[in-house]
């Protein structure tokens, strides 16, 4: 038959069984090789699907560029500029380090990334460029998905939408934007282009709202409008809204209401210290939500790192979800929430999906995300990228 | 001269030295070495003073015991009843644990502990016998204080008062109390027979103050009006401390002072889904803060773990502490913070302090903190007591 067999795998943690996979795909469980098939032992872990990035900037992590000293002052507005100011100063190379990120997230289980690339009148399309390069190079470890995304604001940066345009032609595949009222002042005229772009290429939308409380809500409103007036239900993700973890829960239970109505999907990094939305509530109510790193030891702050096992911990903990379903949930977020946001075609554990696969060392599913140890085994497309917390590509 | 010198570590990050050490103490910085002298290569890591966890429960970890799975009732009523049931059931024996998790621990660079061990009508001393066993076993790895700690209330079970008393007969060093007002329904009562036994017993008080918003804030009004009254001045600790992060910021301001003047610490496990101290406010203020887990893969929660640099790592992140030297404070939780609250003596870097050291892989402090990598070399008085992130002494 000439499949490769996965064996002595438990599928999230429940009974051992073997998957063959013929052709990138899983074509069975419970299969015996015969003489033909390639087997590959499990040696007893947990089988999940591959872990989904859904949020990162890998265009301007430091990874390998040595420690960077951090003296960056409190507001958002700071830490923009000193980035911008810190791209020439350090030399950051898009291209190297979105393919350092790559190969760190494979080797942690990511087969699939969502990543917002900065798209400015300064950096022009240069990483669009860096990480479309990436892209194509490591497209059999990881699947890499871009988001032209105007982090220096759009509106007040005159000549940056037209930018944002020339990147989803040389293919960037999402529509970004930022804090339409506090970053460009101008929230009708930020999503009515953002909104525009999506509809005049065919492309979904993913916009970051750290607009607190009722000034995000009202962003959040007319975000909701407008994917209701194009039809974009299903294809419009806000993420971390922080307005959801507002206190006047009337009002988020109104805006929960609506976003499941419009099937608009929530991204959250888990924020320790910020207002978030609250992940099963969301989940409860329909709400696709997934999960990501954000940036990556960048000039932002150092906490972030690419492993979705510890995201998935960082859920957890945020959300205060202690029983072993809700560690699940936690899970979910940073595998199957991610899939969806992402509109993953194939994707998960039944017959038929692509063999994009991680098998976990754990007793049970929530010991494996508490722990967090090295991945014993990584596939992507039925071919082995990690083994035991090492990716089998080399990056630059 | 017959000392141990350790070359090639910097302290606290900064530039490379050799420490000579002698009868267990730090005998001089940039020593050369004799001939008679004994030497260990700190291979260029960072030295730091020993982790100091400063608020755990060691007589009811579940590490070793099997995955148990959660399933627990979301109310804190739920998880204090849940947990003396399956105290019989799973056989949780406190010598037995307490002396995984100390070894645990030591591995992680921990040298000095602050327990909690519940006392009450059902379990009586057994957890005191229990945790001192472990205190004595491993006493040159790691020094262990024991709070007597009512647990499932103090009033609302008779028999718990005498007992809390005996378990500070037999060696506890620490009288616990846990929310006066919402477990033990009477919180002058409560706070009353808790310092009362601190004065007659001449021993420090650490109170469990879950209590959120205003009802805890009277709670602290109370201790702090009996910490003044006793002259306990800076041998007070309330752990927790939710009400601290309350929406009343005036409330909180005056409280914040109150604290101050009273000289009383304040532990905190940085927990991300509720209201908290902050913890660099309350530095700034004067205020000592300390660090710790809480409970260890227990019947409560599956995320916490011993490593105190994971700590700092969530300190870190609850508290926003993105620059260098904010991760720095958030790392001072973790060692002086703690030590300053247990009142430890020789405790820290300078010549004479006690050798209890640890030597961590990172390019800078910060890094070492977010990395968290394995322990390179821990000295507990001078004597390495884990290399690589493995004890050398065994657990049972």
């Amino acid at each position: 038959m000439d499949s490769v067999i996965l064996r002595n795998v438990r599928p999230m943690g429940e009974g051992m069984t073997s998957v063959a996979i013929r052709n990138g795909r899983i074509a069975a469980f419970g299969y015996e090789p015969g003489p033909e098939d390639t087997v590959i032992d499990g040696e007893g872990g947990i089988l999940i699907p591959g872990l989904v990035e859904a949020h990162t900037h890998m265009d301007k992590t430091l990874l390998g560029m040595g420690w960077y000293r951090n003296d960056v002052g409190p507001r958002l507005i700071d830490k923009i500029e000193n980035e911008r100011r810190q791209r020439r100063i350090l030399g950051i190379d898009p291209a190297r380090q979105s393919a350092r990120q790559a190969v760190l997230a494979a080797s942690l289980g990511t087969t699939h990334i969502r990543t917002h690339v900065d798209v400015d009148t300064e950096v022009g399309l240069a990483g669009i460029e860096g990480v479309l390069e990436t892209r194509e190079r490591y497209k059999d470890v990881v699947e890499i998905e871009l988001v032209a995304f105007p982090q220096s604001g759009m509106l007040i940066r005159p000549g940056t939408v037209e930018l944002m345009e020339k990147a989803l032609q040389l293919g960037a595949q999402v529509v970004g934007g930022l804090d339409p009222a506090a970053i460009d002042r101008d929230p009708k005229g930020h999503l009515d282009v953002v909104f525009g772009l999506a509809d005049r290429y065919g492309v979904p939308v993913d916009i970051h709202l750290h607009e607190t409380a009722e000034l995000g809500a009202f962003s959040m409103e007319l975000i909701i409008e407008r994917t209701k007036a194009l039809g974009l239900q299903g294809r419009v993700t806000v993420s971390h809204a922080f307005c959801l973890g507002m206190a006047d829960q009337d009002y988020v239970a109104a805006l929960i209401d609506a976003l499941a109505e419009a099937r608009i999907h929530i991204l959250t990094t888990a924020p320790a210290s910020r207002p978030a939305p609250a992940v099963k509530r969301l989940v409860e109510a329909g709400i696709v939500v997934a999960a990501g790193s954000d940036g990556v030891r960048d000039t932002w702050g150092p906490y972030n790192n690419p492993d979705m096992l510890e995201r998935a911990f960082l859920v957890g903990l945020r959300n205060n979800l202690r029983r072993d379903d809700e560690v699940a949930l936690a899970l979910d977020t940073c595998t199957h929430g991610g899939a969806r946001m992402m509109e993953l075609d194939g994707y998960g554990l039944a017959p038929d999906c692509k063999a994009d696969l991680v098998v976990l060392e754990g007793e049970t599913l929530a010991e494996a995300v508490v722990s967090r140890r090295p991945r014993k085994l990584v596939m992507k497309g039925g071919k082995v990228t990690a083994r035991d917390g090492a990716a089998l590509v080399e990056a630059p």
